[in-house]
């Protein structure tokens, strides 16, 4: 490579030429993010006051001392959920392979558009999401495909269910008799309604189905919601079923709502995207009970299996139907191979490699340390509920049934329309006196307090200096 | 973290407690990579043969020696741009920068959902997208939002022309008055129809507007094609036009199309995914002149920028827009900032950091650098083109106008019905005997060999070896 103004290291030289001087940056950089993440628990859960750089383009080429310089001030100032006080959404730290398999699928840069471009990735994505399908139970003809990010596998998942109900692949919905509707609990995830709008159903189309006082769809609901979009002259055409609320982490009934879906002959997705996990943990998987009737499943190993982000997937029951109801070809594409191309039946074309971060955390955790790290969380999450149970002045939004606890201050002192004001403030005292930051959701019109216990190494220390701030906080708010 | 099963190395001990063990291991993994790397171009640009290790999942923990083991037997069986030979795809080799920074942004793991996820990332998302819109010239309220592939920029920015045209976001489609249509060459992206399969619309609604001889859209042909629908009750509401097409690398006539959007009030957008990159090459920005009044571009510096996959944007020329036609509120989310949440105005929710690659590659390179990478690919272009036309047995697709070439065998001795297998028999000797890999895309019903520029380490003797090949490919199939 002859480019004068290149730098030495812009490029991997692929005879070796400039090796030792790639050795060199990289190892900078590697030295620079283990001494960052090695000392996380040193700085804030959530830095209080960021400074990007600024995001312009430059003429000629920046040193490296300053882009090393720069990439410190950036993680620096960056959220931190390494740190174990870092309790308050669903972003975890990520296995240490994961990282370092997002390294290597970067350096491979394959594409998982056609087999040709990623001949071993594209392989290893069919197995490994075969895999998952079948400890879901969705049977022999069972698969997916990843996406980046559970937004889109709902989105896929939620197509191929409104194409193979209305038969709408080539011709659209424009004129169509009936207005398509889909159900899903009132808390379920606000991607739903992103989908509806983008495939065209609009978000009036979701129709929000009530749910008892822990958060789960009530299938008697669903039943008369259903009935009711009947007489009113829509189409019911698919229920979503939430495995893992975002905020409360609830599980809707889902072989009750099964029978809703079977008698009207309606598409079952479930959105297991955050409780897909709990397949990993033999004391906690028969929560799922249930999940083995969908038609289309979402799961994120990116949430609960530690996963660096992105990293999620579509599963089909059937699996031919991505074919048959979705496919949209490409002609550019080599198309002879017994693996299909993956960029044909999926929402994403060009795609990197996530599956080989997935894939490795699986074979270094195992199913066992996972299963581990899930139970364990589960642990922290009863003594956060039994210790918020125990004490007057604060209440529980919902009945734990993961490693998610949301529950609020609510002393007597303090006047209901006050407490919204309360929280917010209570939850900036945790995060700058005591180092643990927990996210303030609105959640049935109110402001709550939410833990979310995805870092392996919170425990009851920290637990104890979430709990001490609350009580001081309190104290020192008391007229 | 006492999970006695984990691996010691499972996650980076924010209190530092396995720094070693860690360390150890991401130079074992670092050092088999930067070996495979430097060395890439000893093994195929494109392996024969490739085997995934199985898809399965095991009960204990794998040892790392393993695993190791089985990376290096991934990266070898993958698809290799790093090999000067691979000039096949819009697949590159990447900037090390951006593979640096693809570590980086998984060791953090931040969210681009929301501005508290992701304090430092969102903010200069914001800052670079506004950059480049105005590279492009889109005007004093132009900005955009990145993406994991075009696919999902060319979704987004269709998404929003059509509630824009419509008013669909909370009603959608069905009951619509007549059929929405949009028009694009009849050699763009088929991402265009698989967003107008999303997006309720149809594949169908895609019309295929007439190109001349050289793949460029033609303005009358696209004027008679509106009208024609219009005179059909159908709606028309969009054009594309593609600022490199996927086949040949072609420009349709940016100015002469926007003057048909004009006078028919149309959306007008811009897939440059591929050419977007011109813009940072003084020699050759010119040919995108006209992009400037594009409603909404889709730009991949994943291709011509050689950001490691996947880093996409759609841009847009009035951002307010996303708020007003597009988003999609989340109430988990804390949403009191002057950074939006960017996962509230984009097709996806959670994202990874992809702008950071992005970010560092404009840094490490600078303008001048990209440029000058840009520029030399286009003199090896010009190169293969005029030895291509000084050969009667080879004939030219279409007349280059970027790093693309595509052409193939037509010699006198050889039938026209048998020289798409010719071609594919051509393609096969080049990968095998002379490690060339070029692809074999099927254009205007026929196959042919098409070269992509992208490698910085490609050079005249890597041209040589491919213009040996089909001299003694041809000599030898003469009868």
């Amino acid at each position: 490579m002859n480019r004068s103004n290149s730098p030495e290291t812009g490029f991997i030289d692929p005879s070796g030429a400039n090796a030792e001087a790639i050795r060199d940056l990289t190892e900078d950089v590697l030295d620079q993010l283990l001494g960052q993440l090695g000392a996380a628990e040193k700085r804030s859960p959530l830095p209080d006051e960021s400074t990007a750089p600024t995001g312009t383009i430059p003429e000629s080429p920046r040193s490296q001392t300053d882009l090393l310089d720069d990439l410190e001030t950036i993680a620096a100032g960056s959220m931190n959920p390494a740190h174990p006080g870092y309790i308050g959404h669903m972003d975890t730290m990520p296995t240490t392979v994961s990282v370092l398999g997002d390294l290597v699928a970067s350096a491979v840069n394959n594409n998982m558009l056609s087999v040709e471009m990623s001949p071993v990735f594209s392989e290893l994505e069919v197995q490994l999401t075969e895999t998952i399908a079948s400890e879901f139970g969705l049977g022999p003809n069972a698969g997916g495909v990843l996406a980046s990010g559970g937004s889109l596998a709902n989105l896929h998942a939620l197509s191929v269910a409104r194409n193979q109900a209305f038969d709408v692949h080539d011709d659209g919905l424009a004129g169509l008799d009936g207005e398509p509707v889909l159900f899903a609990s009132d808390v379920a995830h606000t991607s739903l309604q992103k989908a509806a709008m983008l495939l065209g159903l609009g978000t009036d189309a979701v129709v929000a189905v009530e749910t008892n006082a822990n958060s789960r769809m009530k299938p008697s609901a669903l039943n008369q919601a259903v009935e009711q979009a009947e007489r009113d002259g829509r189409v019911p055409f698919c229920v979503v079923a939430t495995a893992g609320t975002t905020t409360t982490g609830n599980i809707d009934p889902l072989p009750a709502v099964r029978d809703v879906v079977d008698e009207h002959d309606l598409w079952f997705h479930v959105d297991a995207a955050y409780g897909g996990a709990l397949v990993f943990s033999e004391a906690e998987r028969d929560r799922l009970d249930g999940i083995e009737g969908a038609d289309s499943v979402t799961f994120n190993p990116q949430k609960w299996c530690y996963v660096a982000k992105t990293c999620a997937m579509a599963l089909f029951a059937d699996l031919d139907i991505l074919q048959e109801d979705f496919r949209v070809g490409a002609p550019y594409m080599r198309g002879d191979d017994a693996i299909p191309n993956l960029g044909e039946l999926s929402v994403q074309g060009t795609r990197r490699a996530e599956v080989l971060k997935l894939w490795l955390t699986f074979q270094h955790l195992g199913r066992e340390g996972l299963g581990q790290l899930i139970d364990e969380s589960y642990r922290l999450a009863a003594v956060i509920r039994d210790r918020v149970a125990d004490q007057d002045a604060l209440e529980l939004a919902s009945e734990p049934e993961m490693n998610i606890v949301c529950f609020r201050a609510a002393p007597d002192w303090c006047p209901p329309d006050e407490r919204d004001a309360l929280n917010g403030r209570l939850q900036r005292y945790l995060l700058s006196r005591q180092d643990v930051f927990v996210s303030l959701p609105t959640y049935r019109d109110t402001r709550w307090l939410r833990v979310v216990l995805l870092n392996p190494f919170t425990d009851k220390t920290t637990l104890d200096r979430l709990f001490d701030g609350i009580d001081l906080f309190l104290e020192a708010e008391r007229p």
